[in-house]
């Protein structure tokens, strides 16, 4: 039997346990999840047999190197800032690592070694990064297998709410780290390359500058852009490409409504409120309004927003019950970020009986025999259920298909890496099929920014 | 004979310098002036005896120990991150010492063997801080003497451009550091209270929440608020005041049209435009603005930032020649904020003949026996010419009256310190009168933001 070692088991794993335990009696497979709190873990197997749950602090380094040592690969699902602990003690002991996060310069600088012991440390490897990776690479690659040129490259993803459980007006709810969502496209600029012209969107104007997307069957998105659009450019050998813009995916309207927050000042986690504590949702609202005797809040937003009566802006705000004087915020020394948070997930929790959905849309331009063509493709999947959600499959499938891989020694590349070679982006996409995450592309006529040539 | 030592000749010591030589004679004084370039204070001093220029580099430790021993006080005029090594040698020394900057926390913690010293180290006494602070300690104190109690607190200053040299649609033009003027109020949201409520402006709104003045004989003027308005909160002794505001100055429709840089992006410091060398001025405008290979630059920001034909708004970046192809940036990897400060500069330079400005406005609000009162505070300051401005006059000579001060042991009291003692802002503020220095008062009714006691 192999030892398959979890560590970490947050909410993101229910997936991927489902995989292993699924795969165990044909793989000759034993399952250990390490935590220290092993509560999720307990629920999600059940009775199932060959899983042992291990209760390990991370920081121990004792246990952890006992624990990676009965190992025979080792997959970290800690938070991203931990992995490079565990990739210590996995080179000191010659395991493969499999992660969902992206390669940090701390587990970059390790390159080296692992090359030179052949260990694989398979990094980003999820949904976005991993997926996302792999599905635009087989289609970069089958571009340029024709010898086709790459011109444009556009790429989206979102955590969304499904539509039978789209039932607010912001059309979303949190799936994921509602912390994230709230800082989303803060610390910089947008940066990303149109028509060969590099483009700069400061923070305060992201949400006014959306693209919009159909997907068949699901309607409409919008997509704003992520903060490094160039990121992958070298990596996806895009060096020379026209355009290049990667975005978040949410529902038409979402951004201009989270804009009025971003105004105001609500999304900042840079400082701390005075009394936070003791204020009510009003007075949140009021801190970032100009101070009157008599006007209310509500007036004073309406004008400094300039929102007119009659726009659906107003009863976005009104949803979040954000003007009631009697809730308090009940946070001490929070920043307008956290408490904003606090804000949003009074309304935008997932039920018991909501699902969950992740969006994916890749827009490729590329020139062959002096034609220019594109392909979109994109991915919807909906969640089981609260703990089989659409993020924790689109997450833990390619993490559990590739450590298979890996341990099987189907896929042998030494190096710290991600999932951008056929031999490791073929074999997952192919058995992600077999759970209905597949692609839908469509072949159609060249619509980038710029398709006649026109000088600008 | 009593040497004083100004370490730093930069452009603002010119009236500094002027002071001293004046009163060389009647009180005995030899002036050093020290700098690793004396470009600068040989034009200054022209034929005057009685001074020395001395070549130093500050931080040669042998040569900057024998200056400053050579010295019966010394005046740091380096730039502020540099006075601590003139600081560290002045208390070896048992040396008093004079500078116009913020104190720092390093400043600040060699105040207990200042104290043990009886030393006197005197900082933040030039224009802002320094005038301001002993302005209105003047009249808080007063106040208080009355056994008024203080409610509001408003203070804005401004370097600006002298109305007979003010001749461009931005009633602007560079009197000081540029790069401060492109990077003022970032860093985080402006923070005051207003009747009792703390306010919150980020960044990006700043420049649309003025206040409007009017100074008579000079017009209305408008400010936008400080980052920190609470910083001498309890240093002035205002700790349960209701509002207190701080802000800068500028002439009414300024910061309307700066804001437009500030939504487009132009002013971020944080990162470096690609290519930035060979960008034409119509580039650089183009780069915060979406991609179309038809519209022109100028109908993209019309349309971006809602400019309509007739809004003059749009004349003043046309003056700006901000829209030219053939100017080049010709500066290698540069910030936004570093390219939209040269193209200022190419507009807003002082010209030969021009003048600058100092503008200072306080409002005071107090209550005496049950009656709420104002007194509105203001300062205008004329430069005489381009070498003895209206900055270096209102910086040097508080500087220059407080060394002789302290040097004449009229002002005694040791430690690290601020104007903020009678003994100390009641003569400096007294021969300012001399100068022309002089604040006016009006005493009106009170008109703080909520006067009849509105509940808000």
């Amino acid at each position: 039997m192999r030892n398959i070692l979890i560590i970490g088991a947050g909410k993101s794993i229910s997936y991927l346990v489902k995989y292993f335990l699924e795969k165990s009696q044909q793989e000759n497979l034993r399952l250990t999840i390490a935590d220290k709190n092993l509560e999720n873990a307990k629920i999600l197997i059940k009775d199932a047999t060959n899983v042992e749950l291990l209760e390990l602090d991370l920081f121990d380094e004792t246990a952890r190197h006992k624990a990676i040592e009965n190992a025979a690969i080792v997959i970290s699902m800690v938070p991203a800032r931990f992995h490079i602990e565990i990739a210590k003690t996995c080179l000191s002991l010659q395991k493969n690592l499999i992660t969902a996060s992206y390669i940090s310069d701390e587990m970059m600088s390790l390159d080296e070694e692992v090359k030179n012991k052949g260990l694989v440390f398979m990094n980003e490897i999820g949904l976005d990064p991993g997926i996302d990776h792999m599905s635009a690479m087989k289609i970069i690659n089958e571009v340029r297998d024709q010898e086709g040129k790459m011109i444009l490259f556009e790429s989206f993803t979102g955590g969304l709410v499904a539509p039978e459980s789209d039932n607010n007006l912001w059309n979303y709810k949190f799936t994921w780290n509602p912390r994230n969502v709230v800082l989303a496209g803060q610390g910089g600029a947008a940066k990303f390359i149109q028509e060969g012209s590099y483009k700069y969107i400061p923070y305060h104007k992201l949400f006014r500058r959306t693209e919009f997307l159909n997907i068949e069957g699901y309607g409409n998105f919008e997509g704003y852009a992520n903060r490094d659009s160039l990121k992958y450019r070298s990596a996806y050998g895009l060096d020379n490409i026209l355009t290049l813009y990667r975005g978040t995916l949410r529902r038409v309207g979402f951004s201009k409504a989270w804009n009025m927050f971003v105004q105001l000042g609500m999304t900042d986690d840079s400082y701390v409120i005075e009394d936070s504590e003791n204020m009510s949702y009003r007075d949140f609202v009021n801190a970032f309004l100009p101070y009157s005797p008599s006007d209310s809040v509500e007036l004073k937003l309406r004008h400094y927003l300039k929102i007119d009566q009659d726009d659906i802006m107003w009863d976005k705000l009104v949803e979040l019950d954000i003007f009631n004087p009697d809730k308090k915020v009940n946070l001490i020394k929070a920043t307008p970020a956290q408490i904003l948070q606090k804000i949003l997930q009074d309304s935008w929790s997932l039920s018991e009986n909501d699902k969950d959905m992740i969006a994916m849309y890749h827009k490729f331009g590329y020139e062959l025999n002096g034609v220019k063509h594109q392909i979109d493709a994109n991915l919807v999947v909906i969640g089981d259920d609260k703990t089989y959600t659409a993020m924790s499959k689109t997450v833990g499938l390619p993490l559990g298909i590739a450590t298979l891989q890996i341990l099987n020694k189907k896929y042998t590349k030494p190096g710290v890496q991600m999932p951008l070679q056929k031999d490791i982006y073929l074999p997952v996409l192919k058995e992600l099929e077999q759970y209905n995450i597949v692609f839908k592309e469509h072949q159609l006529p060249y619509q980038g920014y710029n398709p006649n040539n026109v000088a600008g």
